[in-house]
């Protein structure tokens, strides 16, 4: 059953360090079952290199917004391939995106597009430098923007120079928030903040209204950039900017992940204040200009503009969490749902080596669902009421069969 | 002529930061003739916003090899994309394209996909550290490894902290390169060096033996990696690392830009003495992962290797070298030009402030002809030799008329 799985990485050992890279290897990170190749995707079904198929609860984590091979965003991107896709400068498609985007975020005035989400945070820092002419910038404990060495504290090979200018605060906590950048005052260029607290392994946090006004306050008074990293929950709480919905607008935000269903696009999205601070810094790469990946962004936002996208996977996500949570009930088993409905965070109580999350996702996914233990995972508009349904039924058997 | 290009830079200056960002940016870097958007592109050939047909000698800055829309390439792309493109794990290909390259690469035992070159070129470094447990990185003056704060020195808005363990030395300079490694004695983790000296700007300079001996020589003395920057000569020079036809073998190798014939995606390949070190650093993107490019490099290097591409760009090149340098001669208008015929830079003597040469390639754009005034160039695969002779006599009539 997963006879292909198995040979594809006992050959992948001998030719990818440790089996796999980053975060899509299921080495050391995830239970024995889960499949670490896949062959197909469509809508919100993926099935592994053996023929397993899934209901899919990671959306590819994250980029997945409206269906794998959604058919409108392909035949945009392939209607664009077909004229050009890299040129010795883009198309006017570039354009036309960052219009879009100008009219859809209400703090942007402009936007930079770049490949992955840790290209848009590291340029919105660059961005904010640039502006201020100040070092700091304040992350949050845990919080990942991106694998790049300065946003990066759990890998081997970055010296400590590469987050000296990073100091940290706990989301969530003016007071750690306050003593932050009271260390640093002076010399503060910029605080991040993740639209809601979504560390992996973690219980999730919305954003308190006052921690989010307090963010504001201080970057007003040090003239500093509030850097909103929307990369992971862009375009699933809003269409806006996440902290719209509170009244706070960021100075500078990155998104990734979701935008280009898929495609590979990225982008850095900056108010006028920071326009010209924008044109001082050199960034750029290789594929920053591929066409393709801005006609699908394009047809992605229109087609999420026209379902309302967040309202729809709010609905589905919650759909999915109040059957679990009836499930972890009957059967026993208390559970732990935090953050918003459309990237759930599940983690089983008392259960801190994981144990009992491995043994449920394991048995989910023999059930045809896949889910992750620990990480957040991610609703589509692809996904319908019948799938959450159908995905309820395999979980239902995963906690039946739950010792503990 | 260029009445659309004129509407779309006006419009792009409301929403893009100066116009346009990085490498591709037309604003201060280009004469105001060059187009900054195009709309069509096919084998060799280049069509602005309005229409204005090129032979393109840029290639998208490298990536363009096989041809744009290369129908084969694109073939193998699209029917990875009919199954799967982005999914919570690769597909079966990226083990087929990991043992591709180390099939072809002498010194690579594993690879490591990415997005864009300088995602190669940073992870070589932490790579380097990894095993290490050192912190310096020699890197040539005025070399460019990426626009990532660590690499770019050009960019506001990177505290020197980014700086302070790349030391730098003056390539193919060994007294430099001794006394960069002595000062660091003891904290040496690797030496970064391109495959030729391609700074934009400067006339190229392809390696001395000698050099690239004592690159390795220190590198094993010290315990340091030797770490190949390929990413803009890759696939070029040789099928093989750059280097390795100076029998001078790098430990990591970055590779980027030609690999997926402008398809986005980069490689990291390592030796075996590295590979424990790659598997302790935490490197990924969310798109790195993504199937259709890679489907597009593994048909790239068979296309490659089956025409023998390093020989054919190499004998273009020097076709069009010996045409623009009769050409010169007979106008009395001198030239340099250096490197690898394949990766083609033409500088006009006495012309420091490029007047010359924007007047030269601006006239060249009006025949019908895309150089670039101070970067290299690139031939590909899809240009021939009708195409270079037609090439040269653009580039004739733009000698005919240049003064000074």
């Amino acid at each position: 059953m997963l006879d292909r799985n198995r040979a594809l990485k006992s050959r992948g050992e001998r030719v990818l360090p440790g089996g796999m890279y980053g975060h899509m290897s299921t080495y050391r990170l995830l239970p024995p079952r889960y499949p670490q190749y896949f062959e197909r995707a469509e809508g919100c079904r993926l099935w592994d290199a053996d023929g397993n198929e899934y209901i899919d609860f990671m959306c590819s984590f994250g980029p997945m917004i409206a269906g794998y091979g959604n058919p409108r965003i392909r035949a945009a991107a392939d209607a664009q391939r077909d004229r050009l896709d890299i040129a010795n400068g883009p198309p006017a498609l570039i354009v036309d995106l960052a219009e879009r985007f100008v009219r859809q975020v209400s703090h942007a005035e402009w936007a930079i597009f770049a490949k992955n989400g840790n290209d848009a945070t590291t340029v919105c820092n660059m961005v904010a430098r640039a502006r201020s002419e100040k070092r700091k910038i304040l992350v949050a404990e845990g919080a990942y923007h991106g694998a790049a060495p300065w946003a990066n504290r759990m890998s081997r090979g970055t010296p400590e120079e590469d987050h000296v200018h990073f100091p940290t605060y706990r989301y969530n906590d003016i007071e750690s928030l306050d003593a932050a950048a009271q260390a640093v005052a002076g010399d503060l260029a910029g605080i991040v903040v993740s639209a809601f607290r979504h560390d992996a392994g973690h219980d999730q946090e919305l954003p308190d209204l006052a921690f989010a006004r307090r963010v504001r306050e201080i970057c007003d008074a040090e003239g500093a950039a509030l850097i909103l990293d929307d990369v992971r929950a862009g375009l699933r709480l809003s269409l806006d900017a996440s902290w719209s919905q509170f009244g706070v607008q960021p100075d500078l935000s990155a998104w990734g992940k979701a935008i280009g269903n898929g495609e590979p696009v990225a982008a850095i999205l900056g108010n006028e204040a920071y326009r010209e601070a924008a044109t001082r810094v050199f960034v750029t790469g290789s594929f920053w200009y591929q066409a393709a990946p801005f006609a699908a962004a394009i047809e992605t936002l229109d087609l999420l503009a026209e379902v309302d996208a967040p309202a729809v996977v709010e609905r589905l996500g919650q759909q999915f969490r109040d059957g679990l949570e009836e499930q972890a009930r009957r059967y026993g088993h208390p559970i732990r749902q935090t953050g918003p409905p459309q990237m759930p965070a599940v983690l089983f109580e008392d259960d801190d080596r994981r144990e009992k999350g491995f043994a449920f996702c394991t048995a989910a996914l023999d059930h045809g669902v896949y889910l992750h233990p620990w990480h957040n995972m991610f609703l589509s508009v692809a996904h319908t009421e019948a799938d959450i349904e159908q995905a309820l039924a395999g979980t239902e058997k995963a906690f039946r069969h739950l010792h503990g």
